[in-house]
């Protein structure tokens, strides 16, 4: 008997903690679209629990406030992306530049309507950078599984991916005001750049 | 009688005008030295008018808050940054790229201490922007001017110049932890990115 309803506690308790995950996932994604619709600013709490079907207390039971409720959001999508491009990389024969910034701009461009809203909420400048941060660990990684390291034993990887990161960055912060180039073109644009460099008339006179 | 008693009151408004202009800027000058030695979060208003022995009524009589005055500090310093950088690339036979690269990162090192300050102090992301947008606008004047316009004609210049923008935003940023390599070496890497590109190893499979 005893060990029967101790059984059922632990059962009922599994129940809750996926009944919470959910109601926590539909909150997000309630929020995701009200803030989309009306802008950061604009939302209420009540709008964010009027599109999930909750009451405003269930709110509170998972989020402080709006601001934390929107930064989960952005950590979880940017975490989603994250391993999304993790995933893509190492699915190809060999991890390339190419295929790494091709996999990080398709996955950004389909989040591109969330990094406009976080930026009009008023993101702060050290949430950018660690976002930054991770892309330039990525970087490294291609980096240091070159097929020819000796082609790279002249730079100063950290830095050089630090500086690339920042081509990338700027690719994503352009989607902000207008949809094109689309993630593909983005990514040839982007590649172009880093393949080749800029015509040498503009860096000495002629 | 008349007109020279009015002349006294201009003289009395203009002095009035010019010691407030000075009280101003060494309130600025007094914030930035305990904003480097004690960080954003730490100093106070007090401490503020301490270091630019005014009273703590002066401070509100230019400023709302600490972050006014902070904002204001930053948009200043980055204003003159701007105006000496386009000076010194204006003294130049011709806008190269390479003039104007160097020119942003000694400017821009000089002054690496406040970034830091700002970030710490938690800016916001639409500021940086702001800031980046400039660095772009100043890029695309270089690309316009090209002495070989033709070697651009398949470049979205735009875009290129937001991208570029990156490249240069992230040599800064990379100040932010560590102060080597200096403006001139951090210009020589970020120009032979630029120039050069990366290995085409890198890029393909081998």
């Amino acid at each position: 008997m005893k060990d029967n309803s101790k059984e059922e506690f632990t059962t009922r308790q599994h129940r809750g903690a996926k009944r919470r995950a959910k109601t926590r996932a539909d909150l997000l994604a309630a929020a995701r679209k009200v803030f989309a619709k009306k802008g950061y600013h604009d939302t209420s709490i009540l709008d964010i629990t009027e599109a999930a079907d909750v009451g405003v207390g269930t709110f509170y039971l998972h989020f402080r406030d709006k601001d934390e409720a929107f930064n989960t959001l952005i950590d979880e999508v940017f975490h989603i992306l994250e391993e999304q491009v993790i995933a893509e990389v190492r699915s190809h024969e060999a991890i390339t530049l190419s295929v790494t910034v091709q996999s990080i701009f398709r996955h950004a461009y389909a989040q591109r309507d969330l990094f406009s809203i976080a930026l009009a909420s008023g993101a702060q400048v050290s949430r950018t950078i660690r976002v930054e941060d991770t892309i330039a660990r990525g970087l490294i990684r291609v980096f240091e599984q070159a097929s020819r390291p000796a082609d790279l034993q002249d730079y100063d990887i950290p830095l050089l991916a630090c500086l690339v990161t920042g081509v990338i960055a700027q690719g994503i912060i352009w989607w902000f005001d207008q949809d094109e180039p689309g993630p593909d073109e983005m990514a040839e644009k982007v590649l172009a750049l880093l393949a080749h460099g800029l015509p040498a008339s503009l860096f000495t006179l002629t």
